[in-house]
Parts: C-alpha cells; structure tokens; sequence
C-alpha cells in the first residue's frame, strides 16, 4: 500500500471521521481508523457500532491496500503538518509517513479485523436542502428523552411524507415538531426513530459547499450521503408514541411576545426558584403579561413585559428551562403562545411562520 | 438605607468584586457581597478571607446605611436588567430593588457579621504600568508548584528593588523571571511572596482604563489599588529559595529557533510519548535541530527545523510540557535557547530582548 495526498483534503476527512471512533477495552480496533487505498481515492472509516462513517479523500495511489491506525493520534498528527504533499506506505503492519523533514511510523492494526459498515441499498430515497435539514434537527434533538427506560423516544421520530419531512422529538414534558421540505423526486411515505447521537453527527458534519442531503432507508438502518461523506446508523426499534392526540386544536388565548424580553424576564425569575424546583407563574392580560416566583429563602421577583392579547385572560405554571428551551429555538422576533387553561398544554409557534410547533405540559397547582 | 444608580455601574462593580464570594458552609456570609452607601457612592466588597476585594460605584445616596446579599443572586439578577436607573430600599434585612417594570425582593444578613477587609495602610508604594504588570504576570505565574507541602514556592516571589519589579515562579523543575518598570517615585527594597491565586484575581481585574496600578506592603498583606478597585490579600509566609544560583553562568551552545516551527515540531513529537512520560530529545547541530521520541506502543517520530547556532553542538532531553510552557510565553518571534551539556539547565530568552527568561531542568537519561 502505498498512496499520496495534501495535507489538507487529509485533515478534513479525519475532522469528519476520527470523532466517531473512540478507545474500546473490549475491541480495541474501534479506536482506529479504516484507511483503504483504491481506485478512487483514500476511503477513511470509522465506527461506534451503532454510527458508521466515511469520507472519500483525493490522492495519487501507487499501490492499492489498506490498513487501520489509532484515530486520534493519526488525526492530531496531520493537523500538526505544514499544508504540503505527504507521503505514506505501509511496511509490516506500520505506516510510514513522510512530509518534508518530518518522518514519522505509525502502528497499525490488520484492517480485516476492521467491523463492516453496512451500505443501505435501498429505492426509499430522500432529497432535502442542508440548510432545511440543520434547521429542522437543531430546533428538535434538544428536546428528547435521555431515559433508557423508554428507548423509543430518546430518538427523533422522522417522518417522510408527501412532500415534508417530519422531525418530532419529546421526552413527554414537552413536545417540538419541525417540517423540512423534500426535493427532488419524493418517494412513498416512511417513518423512523432515529437515535439523537447520530442527528448530533450530522450536524457536525455538515459543510456549507453540500447543498443537498440524501437520505436512504430499510428496516434497520438509515444512511445520509453528503457529497463524498457517507453515515450509516442503527434506527431505534419500538413504536412512536402517538403524539398528535396531545396537541391542543383549539385555545382560549392567544398572545403575541417578543422572545428577547420574555426570555430576559424569565431568566429574571428563574434566579429566584426554590433549588430544585423550576416553577415560574405566567399571568397574561389585556397588555401585559406577569411573570412571578416566590421563594421565601432568597426573595422574590415580579416582572411585567408588554404583549398582544386575543381571546381571554389566562394563567398557567411552567417549568422554566422547557420554556427557555423552546423559545432559544425559535427562529423569529415574536412567539405566539396559545393557552387553553391552567392544565392543558401551552403552544409555542414562532408568529407569522409556519412548519415548527412546540408544546409544554403545565405543572398543575 | 436608600440609593439608587444605573445598572450599568452596577454591573460592572459586581462583576469585579462577586468573582471572590463563594459558598462556605461554615460562614455563609462569605457567599454574599457587602453594600454600604456612603458620602462617596456604593462601595461593593467581597472576601474569601485570604483575598478582600472592593470596588466603590456612582449612584445617588438618599440614605446611608449598609447589608449584604448573597452576591451570585444578586450580580445574576443586575445582569438581566436593562441599562436603566435602579432604586434599591432596604427593609427589615431585606433589599428590594425597583427598575422599570421589575420589582424584586432579595433576603440580606446583617452587615455587622461581614469579615473586616483590612486596609494596608503603609509608606511602602510602588507604582507600575497595568500593561507592564500584565505581562509580567501572565508570564511567570503558571509555572509555580501547586504542591501544599512547599508553601514558599506555590506563589511568586516578588522583589521590588532599584528601578524594578521582578516576578519569580517556579516548580522546581523549571523557573521563570519577569522583569516589570517601577514608574513614580521608587521606595526602598522590599520582597514578598505573593499567592498565584491573588494575581490571577488582578489579572482579571486589570481594565484597560487603569493605566496604572499602586501596590502597597505591609508584613502580613499587599495591597493593590487600580482607580476605584481595592484588592488586599494575605502573603505567604516562608524563605523563597535562592533562586539566582541554578540561573546557568555560562554556556556553549547558543541556537536561534522560530518560536512558531519549534512548538509544532514539540507538539508533533509530543503525540508519540508513551503516556505518562514527556520526554522528547533535542538535537542541537549546524543549521538544524532534530527533535525525536519513540514510544514502541505506537510508533515513532522525528522532525527536522532550521535553526541559528553558535558555539558546539548539543544534545539534550527535555519534559515536552515545560518546553511549550516556556514557548508559549515568549513574547517574540524567535527564541535563544542556551545550553551547557545534557545534565545542565536549559536557558529559554526572547532573542533580542531584554527582561524575561525561562529555566528548564533537564531530563537526565
């Protein structure tokens, strides 16, 4: 084996790959990274076992082989390298390396002890933008389940249907939904759970020259294509709750906020919660809404902020971090919020847009 | 007691002094910051008992009085209020706050219990520019021993004499002095060792308003006075060790290196240390220096730069971490690097410049 590249296509591919493998007791290999020397370039891999990834790099390939080297190390290595031509070939297990006076050998581990990455083959396919696809992951992953008590929605819930894609996530205190539109040819409709790890991943991934993602899908696993990157991931088995039923259809009340004041005032009142105790009281009238805690170790705070009230006055409790985390995502000046009343769920929209909800349980008095 | 001032004044003085107040379980007192309205403003104080710091803020006194208030609550929730006029009232041990359409009710204790921070009140005075200090600081300080049983030398000696302020630190396997100009009117000598902890406070502390900074001596305390900020800490007893003798006399190498290639090439040799040792070997000879570790577990390593020598060649073996501490805090292009034999100190100096330099013990093979 005996291969060329820059400096720097080699530092991207292991930027994207290295951080997926990490240091295992039990299979050591999983630290390494796959490198296979072929006609189309240098394939970097790396696995988790449950997230797979490559990168395709450009070079001049002597002589067709692989191998695989400890990630971290191979992946600081080249950081550290001046942006020149560097040249590796494998002797005995060990890959040489040169790159003007620095010479360098790494050992290696046999890459046929290297476990497969699965290749989904199949005709579910889906095009969407990268923009829609951030924005629909970031404005949900945040609100899943880390209990592994209930695996099926410490995922997000991905649907494909007609021309949307949509990314539901909960952790049953609160709810957020984003649509993301397909393009291309749509295909049949399909759901999944996908883990949050591997939305975590794609994010990371994601690079401002990919304008598209593909996505493909069988039974147990889902692989997204990104221009010459490739991730493949397990998917959650278990069934979805049925999340619809709890979304309120009609209100009572609705005001229109502006975030940068709602969210200064409840952080005010947040600092003034019992520890351990996230209740803040939401009073919303004709003009104004009232925003109150009471602890009576520390103090106590009441903040007025103005709105735009329709419908009936109204009063509801809430857990202060689910309403901060639903207004940090999102995209607008204003929140519309829609009360029923003190024991139905509250409805956040971002005001005026459409294709992303966000529901929170009330804490009931 | 009732005063009123901007929140931008405000802001600004509990981000100064609250840094210090921490929860202690034994005195909860010292978790709160001391506000006393007096003819001259809001003066802030907060004190871990080995560290007092106290910062004197504008406002408009209507009543003079004193409490204190747990300071993170407290600096938290002037944070989050807009750049407005504040009025506080205080009330049965209670502070209640008034800005716009916030009103606020914080519990105090009384002031009475608040620790005395003392004043140094002595005719030892020494004047330096903030910017000199700085980076007389920043450039001595890391390299003190964090090791209780030596006391002396886990903070900086410092020594006042002639025209100069001269900051010392070491661990004792590597030594680094500062050199700082004294301006004003010089005062006799005096030396004291001050805790790290303290001059990590001033550096944070350091505005770019101050232009200079006045330090005051006593036996047991030093004083600094930055315009209204007062910070007075506790020194360490004990002998500083007679530091002057390991500064190597002489040498018969001297290498000029670029600072920039010679810490990717340390920081590259340093990926294949075996874990738990630093050691990479540093070749001086000509016109270049090779730098090389082998670590059979992973793989080896040998880089080659250009450097500048005068005098014999050398060989030497360093702790890699020691070397890039002292690189990292030359502030120059290029560093000299001066060595007698493989059992002497090395000598690290800014080439061309005049006032710092750094000592590394070497690593005998």
């Amino acid at each position: 084996m005996k291969f060329s590249c820059t400096q720097e296509n080699l530092n991207r591919g292991l930027a994207i790959v290295s951080h997926i493998a990490n240091k295992n007791a039990n299979l050591p290999i999983l630290g390494n990274v796959l490198l296979e020397a072929g006609k189309a370039g240098i394939r970097l891999s790396a696995t988790n076992l449950e997230i797979g990834i490559s990168c395709l790099v450009r070079g001049k390939i002597d002589e067709v082989g692989k191998i695989t080297i400890p990630a971290r190390l191979f992946a600081d290595y080249i950081n550290l390298l001046p942006n020149e031509k560097i040249d590796f070939i494998v002797k005995d297990q060990e890959l040489e390396v040169a790159c003007q006076k620095s010479h360098t050998k790494i050992k290696g581990l046999a890459a046929d002890e290297f476990p497969v990455i699965p290749k989904v083959d199949s005709k579910k396919t889906y095009q969407l933008t990268t923009k829609d696809v951030k924005k629909a992951i970031s404005s949900t992953a945040f609100a899943v389940a880390f209990d592994e008590s209930r695996p099926e929605i410490s995922g997000v819930y991905t649907i494909f249907k007609e021309e949307k894609a949509t990314l539901v996530a909960t952790d049953s205190y609160r709810l957020a939904e984003a649509k993301a539109d397909l393009i291309g040819d749509k295909k049949g409709e399909e759901s999944v759970i996908v883990p949050v790890r591997t939305y975590q991943e794609i994010i990371r991934i994601l690079e401002e020259e990919n304008e598209s993602i593909e996505v493909n899908l069988n039974e147990n696993q889902i692989q997204f294509t990104l221009g010459d990157i490739e991730l493949v991931s397990r998917v959650i088995d278990g069934q979805y709750p049925d999340y619809t039923q709890i979304i309120p259809a009609e209100h009572r009340t609705k005001a229109v906020i502006n975030i940068a004041d709602f969210t200064k005032a409840i952080k005010t009142a947040a600092l003034f919660c019992k520890s351990g105790i996230n209740d803040i009281d939401l009073k919303l009238d004709k003009e104004k809404a009232t925003i109150t805690t009471s602890n009576t170790q520390v103090g106590e705070n009441e903040s007025e902020i103005e709105i735009n009230l329709e419908g009936e006055p109204n009063q509801i409790v809430f857990n202060y971090r689910y309403l901060l985390d639903g207004l940090a995502n999102i995209d607008s000046e204003e929140v519309e919020l829609r009360l029923v009343d003190s024991v139905n769920p509250g409805l956040l929209l971002p005001a005026g847009q459409e294709g992303y909800f966000y529901i929170i349980m009330p804490i009931k008095q």
